[in-house]
């Protein structure tokens, strides 16, 4: 089976917006174990979108085609797509139904403009928007099934997963699926997690792989395609990829710091919440960088109580308590300074937990001592009081401070498990 | 004269990343005054690389590669360049040579593997690559000069820069080259600052303005086509630009933040340092985001002191000195208690301006008086303690996040520029 993706619009060519739909699309398409074989974007310019309509109908079975559904001039896919085949557009009474629906439902008529919307090639098919107003269709050229769907990325992807997936389950007797686990690791580099997960092919046959850094961590995907059968023989499949996830579980051991796609921050607000513990913060080189990530979750407000960005020693003196002496002695960036900063965070917020940052994010502020990417992170806790520094080098300031920040929440997260 | 981009590597084609390299290479292309006509994407098939190097060599005059020129044995895009040509792969000595210069500055021999990049079409030029191993190359192929990049865009964008584009400018005698002006808006829409802007194209002949949403900042774009010409004759064609670039900013007034493509807190980070100022910040709603955008800026510890993120109303009056009776009478989100933090984190930091957000994220949290999107701020400086009220929603707790702290650091912009 051969399928592609085609994406219109001038927005792409003159490098304006990156096409973040046909990356979406071939997810899509991978989950149910089609790999697309070509992706191509081109303007809006309407012969150009025929000719290479003509092109792909000759050469693959299924393609995905996004954007130029909209109503003003410059949009001209179904065009393209009416010389392609050789038809007319007219106007389709069903996507003037569906635009109706929409329309009515916010209170509006629809309006001239609109109804160019749904001038389709004459055998095209409808696909309904429930997110917006131009109607996706479907049709068929030569040897090959087209979807059409709007270039706005929130209609696409609804439209593709309520009208495009069905179809193509059913027109394709698509009888297989993709099942997947995705593991979130931190602490191992992908290379490293690739040669400790090393037999893994021969010990779960039918299975595979996956592997995606994104920094700083490392996605595992645990891959299984398999029949659509019913759900009680289904049960069986799953069984399997479990076994399979906990196998990778157990080489990985406390690296893995999620198995649901949560975020860091989501984990440990997660298990904040679930044991009533309140958080405080205080950040020297992460400059807020947590802080934001925490307050990123939304409900946050249940356990976070403060956080203190301490650039300034006097800052570090004043609000969090950490002692003259220490920073005479240690210097800022010292888990000694870590570990006061934590504890007085923890005091000045009575909060149950403290964590603590001091380091050098650079690109300046490097010693032979403490080189940029050194950086110490203090926790407080019930009965825990301590401090630990590592030495990172990302190569950019914000890199090194999202390491930093990662490292801190992760022995948060830690200490909350007990690990 | 057609342009076209094609990358190849299964990568995108599977969904794992999205392929930036074109968007990247479209606008530098634009601004040679070349617009793309299409951008393809194939997997690592030899087959599949070789006929669409075949198509593309019929149809059009440049055609920029990316991808598959490592080391491994899904690195195919030399050969199917080479079968598209009808040529072998031979080994080319000048790529030997470019690459073993580059393992020999970093202290290495050069190895077998490696040598698998120097094989080469035999008609093909070598283009040196500053970054990495894989030395890319150039040929004609039908009426098409094709230039073959590496797929890792740090290599690509040098490779571009030093060898690419200065061939491109010879080879076809490219006489005309486009001058652009890139102003930062914040505070108006897209098409209110296009209606502004109206009369631009009649007032200023042979240039035009382009518009693109960078959230919650608007990029305009003055975009002016010319002959490239000596350096003197060049400076009218800079004084027009200049000119148009005025009138713009005549237009859109004290909504501009930048005219060099500096962000916001880069634009604070300056007017501070010029003035001597530090800068203390109290966050409520937006969580440590300001204080994670102003140390974002290399050599922020010049001016950045101190930051408390509040959550809690404890936090806000133990740290910020917020009084009880405020909070009690108008609550944690007022005008009142925005002033009382700004003054207090000044006061706390001992800083020059202390500024201050309290407000509603979302998703939830909002009333009827107070909506989600309300956010109160606090300016406290140098003869001057003010606060102001907003009601923003966009949609998402992030997105709101992103605005209030654009408003909270463009308040405090102005006053530093005393506007």
């Amino acid at each position: 089976m051969i399928a592609e993706i085609l994406s219109t619009g001038d927005e792409v060519l003159l490098g304006d917006i990156v096409d973040t739909n046909s990356g979406f699309l071939c997810e899509k398409l991978l989950d149910l174990g089609i790999t697309v074989s070509q992706i191509t974007a081109v303007g809006d310019e309407v012969g150009q979108i025929s000719r290479t309509l003509d092109q792909i109908a000759q050469r693959a079975d299924i393609c995905l085609v996004t954007g130029g559904l909209g109503p003003t001039s410059d949009d001209l896919t179904a065009l393209g797509c009416a010389r392609a085949a050789g038809e007319e557009l007219i106007l389709n009474s069903n996507a003037v139904e569906t635009m109706a629906l929409f329309f009515q439902k916010r209170g509006f008529e629809i309006d001239q403009a609109n109804k160019k919307q749904a001038m389709l090639p004459a055998s095209a098919g409808v696909l309904p928007n429930t997110n917006g107003t131009a109607p996706g269709f479907f049709m068929r050229m030569g040897q090959c099934c087209f979807y059409f769907m709007p270039g706005v990325p929130s209609e696409m992807m609804s439209m593709y997963t309520d009208a495009v997936k069905p179809r193509l389950v059913d027109n394709f007797g698509l009888t297989s699926q993709i099942l997947i686990e995705r593991l979130t690791i931190f602490g191992l580099g992908e290379s490293r997690v690739g040669s400790l997960l090393k037999g893994f092919e021969n010990k779960f046959a039918g299975m595979h792989l996956g592997f995606r850094a994104k920094f700083p961590f490392v996605e595992v995907k645990i891959v299984y395609p398999v029949k659509i059968k019913s759900d009680r023989a289904g049960n069986t499949d799953r069984k399997q990829l479990d076994a399979a996830s906990k196998w990778v579980l157990g080489c990985l051991e406390n690296k893995v710091i999620s198995k649901t796609g949560q975020s860091l921050e989501q984990e440990v607000g997660s298990l904040l919440k679930e044991k009533q513990f309140t958080l405080a913060i205080a950040e020297s080189c992460t400059g807020g960088l947590i802080s934001n990530l925490v307050t990123d979750v939304a409900g946050s407000s249940d356990y976070f109580l403060f956080s203190a960005v301490t650039y300034s020693n006097e800052a570090k003196m004043n609000i969090l308590k950490v002692s003259q002496k220490t920073l005479e002695t240690y210097g800022a960036v010292h888990e000694q300074t870590a570990l006061e900063m934590a504890r007085g965070v923890r005091y000045a917020a009575n909060s149950d937990w403290g964590i603590s940052t001091t380091g050098i994010a650079g690109p300046g502020g490097g010693t032979q001592d403490k080189p940029v990417g050194t950086v110490c992170i203090g926790i407080a806790g019930p009965g825990i009081e301590t401090s630990k520094r590592y030495t990172f080098n990302f190569g950019s300031r914000s890199a090194n401070k999202e390491m930093f920040a990662a490292t801190a929440l992760e022995l948060l997260r830690r200490n909350l498990i007990g690990k």
